[in-house]
Formats: C-alpha cells, structure tokens, sequence
C-alpha cells in the first residue's frame, strides 16, 4: 500500500495582502527563505521512504507557478490536477482520492496544505508512519499540533484518551475565545487542528458516500470526465462544479465516527495573517522580524517586510509594515486579521488592480515586473529562462521597443530571426508578429518599453503558443 | 525708500525625510499644492506695491531650482545670491544688505525664509506697511505670530507693551517647556519668533558693525570680490567662507536696543516637521492628512504622503506615513522631532543615497528618475522641458538607448542629426559625442535604459554646457 502526498494548493488566502494576490496566492511566496510554502511543503515529505508521485491539486491559472516551484526543487514525477474552479477542500480531496484509486486501489492519501509552516522534528516523521498505519486501517487520521499557547485563531481537536501516537476524536472545537482557549490548552486533551490528513482512498470514498455523497458523485464523475495527459489531469467544469462548496472538517470530520488525532509537538503556523507571520520569523534583540531592507529606532515587536524601498520604523510598537512595490501596508499586529476588511474596501473601490495581480507576474516562460507606466507608454522588466521562448503573437494596439540587458535573446519579428546580445534593441511594430526566445544558458532580462492607445493585458492574439494558451 | 525682499533659499532641512533631501530641501517640494514653499513665498508678496526685485540667496547647487521656481510664476527680475557655503542667516543677511547698498543706499529688506508657510490676511499686508516704515526709521523689526497653543517648537519673542502694530522687544525666549509655553500664550505679551524681518540696509550694517563685526568684515569682502552677472551675485569662497556661523537672532536682535516686534495674527508654520506638517492640511473627518494615494481603515489623525504605491493604514492613529520610491518612513506623530536621529543614523550608516539624491532629480533642462537599476544596467525616465536641452556630453563606461514616449526629440550623434518623435528610438554608443534637445513646443518624455560597467552620474564628460557646468 503506498501512500501518495496530495498537495492542495488552490487557495487564494488574502490576509497576506499586499503580497499575496490572486495570481500569486501565499503558497507560491518565498515567505521563509527562498523557497515558498509550497516547495517547502513538498521538500519536506522528500525524506519518507516510499512515498509514492505527488498529486497537486490548483487552478488552472496557478499550473505554472505549480510546475516551476516543482521544478525548483527537482521533483519530475508530480501529477497536477487541475480544478476548473475552487471548490473547498472536500471536492478536491474526493476528486484526487478517485483519481488515485483508479491506479491504486489500495492508495493512501496523505493530505496537505501547501501554505502551512512546519518545522518537523524526529517525533514527526515516527507520527506519520503511525498515521499512515492507521489510514491503512480505514481510520480518518487528522493531525493535531499540541498547542504552546491559547491561540484564538485555530480550531481545537479533543482527544478521548491520555497519550500514544493516534487518539480517537471525542470533539472538534471551533475556534474559540480566549478564555476558553486558555482552558483547552491547560486542560492537556486539546490539540490545534492542522488541517491535514492520513486517509485510505478506498476508506475515504466509502465514508463520504454516507457524509456527503454528493461530494463523492461530482468527483467521481468529474475525474471520470477529466481530460488525462502526462503528468496532468484537467477537471472538467461540469460536473466538477456542481459538489457542493464544502471543506473535509464538515463533509467528514465532523460526521465520522472513524476520527483519530496524530498529535505532533513539532513547530507549526498556517500563517495566516501577517501577525501569524511575524510569529514564525527569527527577531533582532527588540523583536523586530525584518524581510528586506529595513531601519528600526526605537521600535519594538514589528514586522518589516520591503523588498524595494528602505523602509524607516521609529518608536513603533507591535506595528505591521509590509511594502509591495505598488501597495504599502500599516496596521497594528493586533489588527491584522482584518486585513480581509481592507480587501473588502479594495474590491467596493474596485481596486482590482491591488488585488488580482501581483507587481511581479510569473509565466511559464520567465515573468515581468511592470515598473512604470504613463499616459501612453509602459515600461516593463522582462525575463526568460534558458531554453524557453513566449508565444508567437501580435498586438493591434501597441509597439514594443526591447533592449537586452542581460543574455541572448532570439527575436522573430514577421519573417525575420536575429539574435540580440546585451546592449543591443530591437523594436517590434504594432501589428507585427513577433516572438522572443532565449536560445542561451543564462537568463535573459530586457526592458520593454510599450507605446500605444491601449496597454491592456488582452491586447494579445496568440499564433502558437506550447501550453495551449488562446 | 524701495523694500526688496531677500528671500533665503540655502536651508538644508532633514527633518521632512524622506522626502526632503540635500539636492531638493523642504522650499523646494510642491508640499501644499502645486508650488513649492519657496515660490508660495514669493508669490504671496507680489501684490505688495512698490517693492523691488527680489533678492534669493541660496547654495550653488540650488541656482538651477530657483531659476525654475521663479520662472515657474513668472518672475523675470529676480537676483540670486549664491553662496559659496552656507554660513547662517547673518552672513547671509548682511551680504544681500551690502549688494542692496551698492545700488539703492536707502534700501530697506524684507527677509523671508522660503521655507514656511504662511496665509496672509489683509492684516498682514497692513502690518508690513506699518514694519517696512518702522525699518525706514532704523528700528529692526522682526515679525512675531500671535500665539494660538503652547507650542514648545519655537522661540518666543515677549513685547513690552500692550497692542499696537509695532512693539518694542522686551526680551526673547528659546524653545520652552510646555508649561513655561502655557504660561506666555495665556500672558498674552508673547509671540512666535517667525523668523522674518524688515531692516534698513544701512541701519543693519552699522547696528551689526557694532555687535558682530566679523560678520560685516567677511560680508562686506565678499560682496566686494563678487562676481557679478545679469540676475546673479556669486560671492567667492575666500572671504565669505571667514564669516562666523551665526543666526541673525544671536548677531544681532539679542544684542541690539533697537528690536521691534510686529504682531501678526495669520496662520504660520515653519513646517518644521512631519507632525507641524500634518497641523498645516486639511482633515478628513477622522482627522487624517493625506498627499497622494492612501486608504484609510479605522485609522484617526494620521498623516500619510505617497505619490507613487497606495498606502493602506488600518486601525492607527496619530502616526506619520511617508513614503519615498526609494524610503518609507513610519513613526507617530509625537516623535517627528526625532527624524533627525533617523538621519544621524542614515550618516552613521554611510546610506548617502537616501540623504543626497532625490529620486526626481531637477536639472534646469528638465530632470529625470531612476526607475529601476540592475546589475550592468539602468532604466531612467527623462523629462526635457521644450526648447532646452542637455549638454554635449559623452561617457567613457556606458551606452544608452533612447526611446521617446511623448514629444519631439532633436538627438546629436557625433555628427549626424536626427528628429525622433513618440514610439522611435536611438542608440549612443559608448563613447559617441552627444546632445539631447527638445525643439518642441511640449514635454518630451523619454526611456533611458543605460548599459554598462559603471553607470554612476560623474561618467559624464560634458564638452559644451550652457550652464557652465564642467
């Protein structure tokens, strides 16, 4: 019986905002080093022997950040699968369950989020072969993370019975006021739910069909639908769409008797909000926790976190300072689980610039960080992997003038190919086909300079393109 | 008897960092509208009949922003004193007296800091008439505001008599202590030292012959070993750099027995911090400030300037957002004193380019900002004002490729000529003889990307400057 890691990585979490947006949600964010939640996520499981492919649930816009990270850390053998729109986590967990049956019917599932923080000790990986020995059982193992302090931001698991590896669940908690937090972490028996899962494919099909049989049919008949190609499964609209939008606490947990807790000791956040975040930096000798450049005088407790701008905090306490090139975020630590309001005020405001998409855009071909723009004109920083090239296109409303700053670029404009080296500028006219290739071993970075009426993202007619982009 | 105004533009302020810095202080930021503090002082006086031309003293470095200034709002017939280093406001003070005496022997002046901000009443203009007569008589006047809370920010000046327009000085107070500043307000015989004066030319020179005579000597030398041109006075190095560095306040009105005090009951700011900036704007009704692009949530007396990212400041109150391309500032309010200690420690730190250079640097052809750098390169957006143009120039370590975004460019390639108009572009190769001019009638805009080793501002060899820079 093998078990395979099913990451879950469509969601669109906006407490992180400025930084996370809806094309670069937080799992896809180097938030702790250089590799994001979501590579981290995958690396850490590396380790277990005998794990089997990874299957890693997203949307459809998100494959490519989902391919790259992979790529990023070397693993070649991952499956997506792809959900034509987010549906909670019990469809998605349903549907990679069939999924997985239909090549294992003894599969095991061992479900994780993608933008969870866990920092996993020794303790940890003798938890999991103990989960997975129980999922193998036909138990539903959920994981739950002995609480340090009564966090109100967290559901809670009570345990029926003592201590050892797997407990039977008497109760979920939902997340609870502090007074009652500090009672559940006093009492021993409590342990924060973590949200992620050792089950049977089999075992967990079978429950569901008696929880949420509605769940199961969507599933089943969308992977039943789904369009399979190497290393990808495409999730039809219909009928993906019509399971009900429900996550695997209410459409399982909480109507199974089969429940079981992995306690684990190990550290864990789910980051989600930017006092979470804070938690789980490093501090200077005042507290402060500083990604990026910073100043501190006199302050206390803060978070920092700029990539472009210097950013200067005098005599500030418990204060949040997170600068996107585009967007500047100030609130008290203490406030920052209502950064959803402010997303809220963006979306009244219809600021869908703020929200939807990131300064810095990823594409499977490299990405672009828009760094200017006028009345007329845009100015952008492009760059290309090595080996890869953007689509065969044209615009009906722009010009482009290109300078290569750094690399080799490989420029077909209508019939004619010329390779450009650093210094060197080419100019694509409205109208033109045209396409850029970096044909080298280094990265390729050129600034575009658009001019035109229109600058919009759309203003695109691709001719060829290798992923099947219109 | 002509008044001249003697406008001092050679302040250095730090304490509006970041967005104040040495190549563009706090008189020259457009801080309340679209004119900087600097042309609202000129300005505000032109209505005043019969003065004479204005007289600007200010660094070397600053001729450039002056002349833009002025001719901004239209003063042709300005004179600029430019002092070869900054020594105070007595050297200052005295050396536009001895080039006022040279031409007008009954010259009475107006000295004004260019960096406050002050809304006239028709009181105010009275009041001028009434200290201008009481300069031609020999008194020297200093203007005093009516006090309308106990600010410890400033000096105080105590009259020695009831009301009137002009009164004479009983005394002058440094800075005090909250209460002690309680205690005058509600005296009622105090004022705000504003800084501004009316004076008698020659009854200054003789009075400061006697208290400070240094001062006269190395003033009096200068002035002497001038250069003089059409609209401008350069005082050499050797002897004004002798004067001592003194303020009018210590080399004179502390020692004279003919100070006089006019009282004026306008509004007035020395505009001497981020927090006396944010008491000269207009609220919204939760008493936030905002220059730029901010939304605020829960957020109450705040101030918040940025021009280029929306700031976002949720659940905060009295505190100072400022937000630089290149630097943010965050600190309450209370402590805007301390942005000098955050300065100290930029110094102490060697962050020069966050203390020297603004990120729109002002040249007298128009300006440009730096928008993005990178390894071997660098991407400017320029602005050439129509009918000027750069100096021919070239560089040993860089090539820079052009393209126009608006406007009309006249580009000199060692000897060809070309015109290019938006959406064309051209190439200076390293080393090529060059001129950029803008022979239009509107803005030209361009997109510079340089490449290159070095791409600091002093690669420049400039073979022909109208300007006579070298």
């Amino acid at each position: 019986m093998t078990v395979y890691p099913v990451i879950l990585a469509g969601g669109r979490g906006t407490r992180l905002w400025p930084l996370s947006r809806s094309d670069k949600p937080k799992q896809f964010l180097p938030m702790h080093g250089e590799h994001s939640l979501f590579q981290r996520t995958v690396e850490r499981h590396k380790k277990v022997e005998g794990l089997g492919r990874p299957l890693v649930v997203c949307g459809e816009a998100d494959r490519f950040q989902v391919d790259d990270g992979l790529a990023g850390i070397g693993v070649t053998d991952a499956t997506v699968m792809l959900e034509p729109q987010s549906r909670n986590t019990a469809p998605a967990i349903a549907a990679a369950a069939e999924a997985l049956l239909r090549e294992d019917p003894e599969a095991v599932l061992f479900v994780l989020p993608s933008d969870h923080l866990l920092t996993p000790d020794d303790a940890y990986f003798a938890t999991l072969d103990a989960a997975f020995a129980a999922a193998r059982a036909g138990k539903m193992v959920t994981f739950g993370v002995v609480p340090t302090h009564p966090e109100t931001g967290y559901g809670y698991i009570k345990a029926n019975g003592a201590a050892g590896p797997i407990l039977p669940v008497e109760q979920f908690v939902e997340k609870p006021a502090v007074d009652e937090a500090g009672r559940m972490v006093a009492d021993g028996a409590y342990y924060w739910n973590a949200g992620f899962f050792a089950l049977s494919a089999r075992a967990l099909i079978e429950e569901l069909e008696r929880t949420a049989p509605d769940v199961v049919r969507a599933a089943a008949s969308a992977v039943g639908a789904a369009q399979v190609r190497p290393g990808c499964i495409v999730l039809p609209a219909d009928p993906y769409a019509r399971a009900p939008d429900i996550s695997i606490d209410y459409a399982l947990f909480e109507r199974t008797d089969k429940a079981v807790v992995a306690p684990i000791t190990c550290r864990w956040s789910d980051v989600g909000s930017w006092s979470a975040y804070w938690d789980t930096l490093e501090k200077d000798g005042d507290g402060n926790a500083v990604r990026g450049k910073a100043i501190t005088v006199d302050t206390r407790d803060s978070l920092i976190v700029s990539h472009r701008a210097d950013v200067v905090a005098l005599g500030v306490d418990r204060l949040a300072i997170v600068a996107a090139d585009d967007a500047i975020l100030v609130c008290p630590l203490d406030r920052a689980q209502d950064v959803k309001t402010v997303v809220e005020t963006l979306k009244a405001r219809r600021r869908n610039e703020l929200l939807d998409v990131s300064p810095t855009v990823t594409r499977p071909w490299g990405g672009y960080t828009s760094i200017m723009s006028g009345q007329r004109f845009q100015v952008k920083h492009l760059f290309v992997l090595p080996g890869k090239r953007l689509s065969l296109q044209k615009h009906h409303h722009r010009a482009e003038h290109w300078v290569v700053v750094r690399g080799t670029a490989e420029v077909t404009v209508d019939d004619a190919v010329q390779t450009l080296s650093e210094n060197q500028s080419t100019y694509i006219p409205l109208g033109a086909v045209h396409r850029l290739a970096n044909p080298g071993r280094i990265l390729l970075e050129l600034i575009e300079v658009q001019t035109g009426s229109y600058l919009g993202e759309d203003d695109i007619v691709r001719l060829e393109d290798e992923w099947g982009r219109g």
